[in-house]
């Protein structure tokens, strides 16, 4: 079996980790040379719209995937008449908007912050009416890692934040009082069977992902698992997918969904007994998938810029490395490293220290 | 860090698997085109004894490890002149040649099953009248999996067999009368420090091993680990090693060691905290030991010949499979799989239908 995905970096090195030992092989698209995945298949080196690319991927892959959600739709498209591309085009259409994001969860009766669409600087102070400050102002796609987003606080913030941003098509979303931020890692097979992880407990430094814990237990499972349960459902959805929300101790808010394999599961390669990764390849191969069951408790913490020393790193017990072999550079993710222990831990002093 | 490594097939193969997340990389000798373990690294192709090639791993690699025990000692030799290689070659000569394994376990009290060197058929009805019949006639060195050796029930048995044996050097050795074989797997670092991974319970069939429990808290676990500790100790150990083991019920006996991974400590990789291929790479590279902790109990199944049919082997619950994608041959290891579970099993159905 050969999986063709859509981008070379770690998220698509870490599923062919797990699909090598499956017996699948690999072919990956992207316009690093360096892509961190190249040395486990085959790298197809050019842009996600290079249509000779996308074909003999298409002619070689039994099934496409893909890493992030802002690939090119014209590629999806163009890939979806030759092969079969799961998640399927209406998942990434959905994952990759804000506002159709938010709409879907709205006519499903998932509770989400305020929010409202804004064309112009008129719809800007409209909405900072309606909806009121603090509140953030984001671009509907191609956000990530709390890039493309302005906290607004006063009324004379509007201006700066729309000169920034202005020139795409934007989201103002309410604030939202919670008491943590959580995901579910859920998955769908073609059959529609549907699994579902643990919740993580997510914590996050300059808009980035720090920190995920495993949460075997939480109160707050079912409820999580409802909503995603929803959404795959109402998008025919085939593979993993994660589901961000606030806990605001009441109740959840669905704050967005990934189309994808997603950071705050990467504790599932140790926590549970099959990984995201392996569960997601499972998924768009129409094999069964397999248990999403905690394994003992993990933590994950990403490596930010560089890998901290490694032989002081793998002196700490139950401690895994996984390094992107990505060259350093300040605010990269270049690795995480995951915590695993058989029962409850204390809140690691480990993870303050990376 | 980059990994040498002599041999280029399942072992090395899973090693690679485990280095790459710690950001290693690997260069693989074997003769092979078509070597599984290739794909994960650079191939250099060609015989373990060719000093180009030799060269070129001892230029490129940090360190140098094998895969198996029968890598010509030249080789060994010619690498350790250039680069560091563990297992070091004392280890090496002491486990690929079962008379000098023997004494060794002899000198440091460790109990084995009688045996004799055989360099003649006059030496070999010696041998016969002192150890008894029946008893097991083998090659000293070369032989795996139950090739090179032949049972001896009657005296006019010995005739046949010494013909077909007669022009290597052999050993006989005596029967044990056992309840159960075992194993243990072991890794000691560069700087001495020792871990020991839970026992394993070994099932064969046809001379190849088909089934390996993991035992956590054996009540052998102390012998036996007193056993490969007394070994690693005196040979200077660096690197993971195979012990196996007869349990007669009175006591433990010595089988044969292996200097490397070994088949029996598959399940490492979902039952244990850091897998055997990981901590081996740990050791040589001098980096801190994993922990060897058991993670809930997993039994290994050898996939001999073919891979079954992969989607009926996936619906089990807890299983994991790892083809080694080689091409299917008779009683060829083409893969394995695991069963995990959280709680002790009840012994799988499972392994009796592979």
């Amino acid at each position: 079996m050969i999986i063709g995905i859509v981008g070379g970096g770690q998220l698509a090195r870490m599923m062919a980790l797990a699909g090598i030992p499956l017996g699948m092989r690999f072919i990956f698209l992207d316009p690093a040379e360096d892509a961190c995945a190249a040395p486990l298949g085959e790298h197809l080196c050019g842009h996600y719209d290079n249509t000779e690319l996308l074909s003999t991927m298409a002619d070689k892959a039994d099934v496409v995937t893909y890493e992030f959600e802002n690939v090119p739709e014209s590629a999806i498209t163009f890939l979806a008449d030759k092969v079969d591309v799961y998640p399927a085009a209406q998942a990434l259409a959905t994952a990759r908007d804000r506002i159709h994001e938010k709409r879907v969860f709205q006519d499903l009766g998932i509770s989400t912050v305020p929010f409202a669409p804004v064309g112009s600087f008129d719809e800007l102070q409209d909405a900072v009416r309606s909806i009121g400050l603090p509140a953030i102002l984001k671009t509907r796609t191609m956000g990530y890692d709390g890039k493309g987003q302005f906290v607004l606080r006063h009324s004379d913030d509007l201006e700066s934040a729309w000169n920034q941003l202005g020139d795409a098509p934007l989201i103002l979303e309410g604030f939202a009082n919670f008491r943590r931020e959580i995901s579910v890692i859920s998955v769908r097979g073609r059959d529609g069977e549907m699994r579902f992880y643990p919740l993580s407990e997510n914590h996050h430094r300059d808009g980035i992902l720090h920190t995920a814990h495993s949460l075997p237990d939480d109160p707050e499972q079912s409820q999580a698992e409802d909503y995603a349960r929803r959404i795959m459902e109402k998008l025919d959805y085939v593979g993993v997918m994660a589901l961000e929300l606030f806990d605001t101790g009441d109740k959840l808010l669905a704050n967005e969904m990934a189309p994808r394999v997603h950071n705050s599961g990467h504790w599932t390669i140790e926590g549970a007994v099959t990984s995201q990764f392996e569960n997601h390849l499972r998924a768009v191969l129409g094999l069964p998938l397999g248990s999403t069951k905690a394994k003992g408790y993990a933590t994950m913490v990403n490596l930010i810029g560089t890998i901290p020393d490694t032989s002081q790193l793998l002196s700490e017990a139950g401690i895994h490395l996984h390094s992107y072999s990505k060259k350093p550079y300040p605010g990269r993710k270049v690795g995480h490293a995951t915590v695993w222990s058989a029962s409850k831990p204390t809140r690691q002093k480990f993870a303050l220290n990376l």
